[in-house]
């Protein structure tokens, strides 16, 4: 087998029974040389043993997933959202520095759906953008990006009122680009008649904060959650994808991110594998330089 | 009961199990003015029966659902496809002229997925539009008004590769507005952070062709084809789109079409009777005028 693409980066939900050592372990062992991690098996162990454990496996960090969640209104729910993003930035900042050099210091924002009982899809993102404004503050002061998640639109009303690449954009407008970017996730986007120009748009603008690829395909299972596939495995163009962000002069990591119950079953060690045989076939033609 | 909204149309597939003579009886028992018929309940009988039955029944007709699925390279099997679209749209018309006055003669259109084997999206609907082209000059001949109805964008890969209201007035662009239009339904577009600039648009354009409702809820079911609800028993907000809808100068009959087993489970007349109590509550009130 040939090594892995050393621009993969395995995002650990794709392993999610594994933790944190295990999958730390299972990366580095099938030749990546990068990871992103989750914030419930870094809390399992503790953010400081996680970081050494990061730093002894030594992977590059790319993202931490996720915070945000933050489309209520003003009250005691909205203040603990705020404060546990704080703590993220906080998480993210800690475990880009004990990456290997080229980690990234950026946290995946999942903006949440629309509030209990309410139909209002603008003002519910009107306070995704007031969340933004307020954590500017706290992510720059630890240098860290983060990265709003436009999520497919079957999510919208129960998970992300952020449902395009465009919109993502425009919440972040006038925001510093180094504090406010986008993640760019072919899972969530392919479908978008606009989204070439929309990815064309996010370089333009520096907002760019992850490349994470996964593919779709039909049909959906019960649980439209965890509809996602090894890449190759499903209708996603990732030459059109891939070639639109390589385009804008994003060179950094890319993650596979999977929700699937059948990969959640497979051994970590062969899932890693598996994920780097799809990578290599459906994405990595399409970068510019491989190793 | 107050008597149902004047404007007020059953689409058939509310009541999918009923045929064509019951579905006509419930409608018009229940004191709606208007039906919308779907294709193989009208072929079972035939069409000149149908359009006798039609006839008989006193109410208006509104759509003819559905033709499209165009997505295919050239071929036996597009030719079979464009030649179903044809007698489609004579089905159309001969259903509008036996309907009462204030019938519509308009048929809804849904594109079709990825062919087999294909991740070219851009390339499907570059054929999409071949197809409206070849069809104006039938539609316009019969007098009836091809409907894209785009399709939410869960759809995208194996059903509709229209995904937004912009994207089929895009590939409407240029052709006759009373042979090319759009459907807009609220099941599909209501998460679109553009729609209401694009419902704007298309009433600037004279391309709606028809306005349906239905409601959207969470958790989807295991066939997400099936999530369809009863206006005001979901989390869309009917009083946005509908008075956005109104503003146009839209003054004609709004559909109820939903995919749903409970409800087809349910008694037609009853269904029927909970379409207009779901209609008279969520969507009547943002009308101009109502009886």
């Amino acid at each position: 087998m040939t090594a892995p693409d050393p621009r993969l980066s395995i995002n650990q939900a794709t392993i999610k029974h594994a933790d944190l050592a295990t999958a730390l372990a299972v990366t580095a062992e099938a030749g990546i040389e990068a990871i992103g991690l989750w914030r419930e098996p870094v809390q399992e162990v503790g953010l400081a043993t996680a970081a050494r454990l990061l730093a002894a496996s030594g992977l590059r960090f790319t993202t931490h997933c996720r915070a945000g969640f933050f489309t209520m209104p003003e009250g005691p729910a909205r203040r603990a959202a705020i404060d546990d993003n704080r703590r993220a930035i906080e998480e993210a900042a800690t475990l880009a520095a004990a990456g290997a050099p080229g980690s990234t210091a950026v946290l995946v924002l999942v903006a949440g759906g629309l509030p209990d009982g309410s139909r209002d899809l603008v003002a519910a993102r009107g306070r995704v953008r007031d969340a933004l404004e307020e954590l500017v503050p706290d992510a720059e002061a630890a240098g860290v990006t983060l990265a709003i998640e436009p999520l497919h639109p079957m999510f919208a009303s129960d998970r992300c009122v952020v449902s395009t690449l465009g919109q993502a954009l425009d919440l972040a407008a006038g925001l510093p680009a180094h504090a406010v970017g986008a993640a760019v996730d072919t899972f969530h986007i392919w479908w978008d008649p606009d989204v070439l120009s929309a990815i064309d748009r996010a370089g333009r603008e520096g907002r760019i904060a992850t490349y994470q690829v996964c593919d779709w395909k039909t049909p959906l299972p019960a649980d439209v959650l965890l509809s996602r596939h090894y890449p190759g495995d499903g209708i996603i163009d990732f030459a059109s994808l891939t070639r639109a962000v390589v385009a804008t002069g994003y060179d950094r990591d890319i993650e596979v991110e999977i929700f699937n119950e059948d990969i959640w079953a497979t051994d970590p060690a062969e899932a890693v594998r598996r994920t780097a045989e799809g990578f290599a076939a459906a994405v990595s033609p399409h970068l510019e330089s491989r190793a």
